[in-house]
């Protein structure tokens, strides 16, 4: 019965999250019920849908309840079974939650997958070749559904996310642009990511049109697909380049989930331009993750995705971590490794 | 050669649209070319998009020239021909713009169409079935989509557009809301027009929370569906009742035409609610007009579709009859009669 550190959700945030809105707490692991895993967590997924989980009120997904460990994807290896479909050793992708060890009923569909050796690490099973992958690649395909040679541009574009669709829309012959806080990230983006371009919006300081004239230079054929993760004056910049019939993924709209709601200040031009604007829950689309998750692994095997990871060390580090990424300090892919 | 009362754009308005932006003159008709017909206007119809074309500046058609008459749809009479397709007396509806007359290039295709005697008056085909009712065709049955027992909700409810879309939407089996100014309106909707319910948003005074809560009233199961014309805190009331996967067909911002843009307050609600929104423009969609036209010719045959109409009297009138719709004045579809 190993002992277990586990991140609760202590209190709801009042505008911005703090750290104090978390609390440490170490429990026993309880014994296992028949037809329950016990599942040691390699990595902690943190993700910007978390912020949202941490608010009351609807959502498109029921609050994270106060005094309980917070949610999250996980990575790790079984270590105890009365589960005879598990046997220990067995590496599993689960929702673990901010914890060292999960308690898992292996009965329930779709709780455990267990993970083959795949010629990447393990921890791209919770980014390039997991949820914020398949994500990417929903938007991509099924939203902006792209012609060959079309632009398109992700905001957030070193992330998870924005990776996997530079990977993905590469390979499917459009130009792909991204936008990025800071040069550092903007060379990375070009240079290791494949983009084709990647605007720092870090030197626009929230001036609109003079970013929106940087993606003229990126996109000097107009923009046909957004994937947008950042909203804000961000989203209004790409609005001003979007090319008739443009479509907008929205997927994530960071600039707002942390205190006020951030407007669309011109929502003439979905008219104007004849523009569609989607939002959508990647869990909700089950259907493609097959093929999804199939096209990533090979992009990320053939080292034609090649994400970047920001790992944090420890399980005491999440919550730092993950105001980091709502601020964008995070490079890639936000992980916690925990052993 | 009769004479040709016309009405041309003088100048472009700063702000809002005012009589002096527009300048009365009289032509005399030129003598018909090869091919021509000369066609004497018995409607101009007047509409919202007009005002977009009164703007410098990228929309998605081109400014109106200035010192050019102004554009619009009419219907009338064929009264002098040197093109064997038209004879003297033919009903016809084209795009003769503000004037008494027209002279056309009938050879030009599509540039007019022959009218049959149909069981309604000839300016139907100005409104319900006409450019408007195709418009309320395209967004409910391309964008909306939906199925027996959805809620949907239309704003400027008693316009041409919006009375067309009850008799469509209810002819589908939906529960259909209207938004509309005054209560007269209102209870003409209803009792006329055969909507559901009707909501008067001049009894909210620009309050979008005390508007959300008459829409959810009216909308007991949430707004599937809506058909948007208004935009601004119109349109972020009806957000804040969308379910999750609604639908919202873009179609018009007249909120937003004569002045400042008017933003969407809070597109976060996009994302939650899986939202998409989509704008259009019917005349980029001819593949459904004749399917449209006919259903809305038969609803209207059968008293099943019967709009309300404002017409004013006389070119000279068109200006101030013009400026009213911006402001909602109007009661119905807004026509000028020319004979």
């Amino acid at each position: 019965m190993p002992r277990n550190q586990q991140i609760v959700l202590d209190n709801r945030p009042r505008g911005a999250a703090v750290l104090g809105n978390f609390r440490l707490v170490v429990t026993d692991t309880p014994a296992l019920a028949e037809g329950q895993v016990l599942v040691r967590h390699h990595y902690l997924s943190l993700d910007p849908y978390m912020r949202g989980r941490m608010n009351e009120g609807p959502s498109y997904a029921a609050a994270q309840a106060l005094g309980e460990v917070m949610i999250g994807g996980t990575v790790g290896e079984v270590v105890e079974s009365r589960n005879p479909q598990y046997a220990v050793g067995d590496k599993v992708l689960g929702m673990g939650g901010w914890q060292e060890y999960s308690v898992i009923d292996g009965k329930a569909p779709g709780a455990l997958r267990k993970l083959g050796a795949g010629p990447f690490p393990l921890s791209y099973y919770l980014g390039a070749v997991g949820m914020p992958g398949v994500t990417a690649w929903y938007g991509l395909v099924k939203i902006i559904a792209p012609k060959a040679g079309d632009s398109v541009v992700v905001s957030a574009a070193t992330g998870a996310v924005g990776s996997a669709f530079a990977a993905l829309a590469r390979a499917r012959g459009c130009r792909v642009v991204g936008i990025a806080g800071g040069a550092e990230k903007c060379r990375y983006a070009v240079q290791e990511l494949g983009f084709d371009a990647c605007i720092d919006h870090q030197r626009y300081g929230n001036e609109g049109k003079a970013l929106a004239q940087a993606l003229g230079q990126a996109c000097p054929q107009g923009i046909d697909g957004c994937f947008e993760n950042v909203g804000g004056w961000i989203l209004d910049a790409v609005m001003l380049r979007m090319n008739a019939f443009g479509r907008i993924a929205l997927c994530g709209l960071i600039a707002g989930y942390d205190g006020a709601p951030q407007p669309l200040s011109n929502p003439a031009l979905l008219l104007v331009k004849r523009m569609r604007i989607e939002g959508f829950i990647v869990s909700e689309h089950l259907e493609v993750w097959p093929e999804a998750l199939k096209e990533l692994g090979a992009l990320a095997g053939s080292g034609r995705l090649r994400p970047r990871e920001t790992i944090a060390q420890g399980l005491a580090a999440a919550p730092e971590a993950f105001l980091g990424l709502l601020q964008g300090r995070n490079f890639g892919k936000q992980l916690v490794q925990l052993i």
